[in-house]
């Protein structure tokens, strides 16, 4: 069994938590929390509560650490201390300093003859891998990426910060139009606003000025300055009873050409359908600790990314077995 | 430059020689045939042409050889032959002789330090990835593979055989309803029949009885008894106009169930849409040829499929380049 840590108890930790369940040959060990540990109940039986603070305490009692905090704050601290005592995994997703994050991960890791596996998820995840692979196939073409429909956490916090705002939740909607002329091979050359829309779900506080609220979201620079969005107004009942699931999803589709003249066309198209996005993401994120700790075993160290990893360490079942039924 | 040998100058071989001129860092050194060299013109300018019961005498200009034979009898008698001079990649697809060809394989390529990476291409191959990258993180859930609508040219041979026949192209059809049903996530049994259909395009001989080859096709076991069939008797003008390409194509979708008690439910998706089957074929075989070359240059040797190799060594950019822009 390998033995699995989480740092972090919010929505991703309690999907590692279930996800752990789903597979045959992990265990919860321990959740480490930033919150009082008496305070806090986990689902598992036997688990341990523990301090965020004292991760090094318990280092032997962890194979895999699933580091389940934000990209913004948590992680570009968290995840280089952690992987000083584990092997660790995490979801790090602000693209622009992955080779920063990396870097710093790979350092410690190779320091202490840990694995650090960064940005596992879904985007970046199981996105990348269906972005790299469709490129080394089609080697002249094009990427498309379109995200939704599903929630964006960030962009329904954006939304929260304003004034009179009590409660709000954003949907990411792809373009079906812009979608079509990609799956059809037009290759079109798309702005920001062809590829999504934005769909606001706002609960605003009595006697709010409801004009000004809508005018602050749809001008909001980088959020929805650039996207047609449109803004609800509805109740927190509604809001409860109708927008309270994280549902995502997406495709990764890329377009090209082969042949001695170039003259065939391909499309390759890798999409999802989730009810829930951290669920998804943290059943991803255990399949990488599987391969995080097999690697370990196998001596090697530092930083890695999902297209480090050879896909026969993610699964469960033997590669005799793997080969015979899934190949 | 990694240097490229193709065994089999038809269609797949054709192919490779198209895929090795759309990627950068591979250059055709030779092609080998059964047929008489001098009789064969290759469209790479200094590319040579040997025999193939030559393979040993070229061993040093070749770094890895790619199989253009087929699976029924070339490939279990070339590739552990050819694997002793170089290192390998085939497109072996009887997916119930895999663990054998394997073992053979794996032998050969031990006992002489070469890597033979098999069964590369997209079914097997990217569909077998598809179903393993969607089996590890949808642990609770079914499996669905769709082919078509395309060219099964195994079927096409089927028809062909019969008496009266001069020409055939059979198309694989999915069934949509049952594509609809099982991405709305209804988890349908579906049985050979409810699946895919299949669709004839036959060209007869004059004053051949089409009322018997249309029964002997609908009757034909394993290849069309278990399916609804429909045979078009056309000319051979209109065969050569409308059903001289080799479109393919097809779906992997898994569906499954998340959360502590199963209360999400998820689809993952991976299509192709292919105009040319050989031409993506080999497109897929060329970036497997370059993982073997990098492995074999690792110091690792011995059999490998698609599920042992770490993407990263699938594409010509560095893990950095990679890392900044399609992570």
């Amino acid at each position: 069994m390998i033995r699995i840590g989480i740092l972090g108890y919010g929505n991703l930790g309690r999907g590692v938590e279930a996800a752990v369940k789903h597979n045959p040959d992990t265990q919860l060990k321990a959740v480490f929390t930033r919150r009082d540990p008496a305070s806090l109940t986990v689902k598992t039986e036997g688990a341990a509560v523990y301090s965020a603070d004292s991760l090094g305490t318990h280092k032997d009692e962890i194979d895999v650490l699933i580091l389940c905090g934000g990209s913004a704050t948590d992680l570009p601290e968290q995840t280089p201390e952690a992987v000083k005592y584990f092997n660790v995994v995490d979801s790090f997703d602000t693209h622009a300093r992955v080779p920063e994050h990396f870097a710093n991960v790979d350092k410690a890791a190779k320091e202490t003859g840990h694995i650090g596996i960064i940005s596992v998820g879904w985007d970046p995840g199981m996105f990348s891998l269906a972005r790299l692979y469709s490129n080394v196939i089609l080697t002249d073409g094009n990427d498309y990426t379109f995200w939704g429909r599903g929630v964006s956490q960030g962009h329904s916090d954006a939304i929260r910060r304003i004034d009179g705002v009590k409660d709000a939740r954003q949907y990411t909607v792809p373009v079906p139009e812009a979608v079509e002329a990609v799956r059809a091979g037009r290759n079109p050359e798309l702005t920001t606003r062809q590829k999504h829309t934005r769909e606001c779900y706002v609960v605003a506080e009595e006697g709010a000025d409801l004009a000004r609220i809508e005018r602050e979201i749809k001008t909001m620079p980088n959020y929805f300055a650039d996207y047609d969005t449109t803004v609800h107004f509805i109740s927190a009942e509604e809001l409860a009873k109708e927008h309270a699931g994280l549902p995502h999803g997406g495709s990764v589709i890329r377009t090209g050409r082969t042949g001695w003249n170039n003259e065939n066309s391909h499309t390759i198209e890798y999409s999802l359908k989730l009810d829930s996005n951290p669920e998804f993401t943290t059943q991803v994120l255990v399949a990488f600790a599987r391969a995080a700790y097999r690697l370990n075993q196998k001596g090697e160290s530092g930083a890695k990314t999902v297209f480090d990893i050879p896909p026969v360490l993610l699964s469960a079942q033997t590669p005799e077995e793997l080969r015979a039924h899934l190949l």
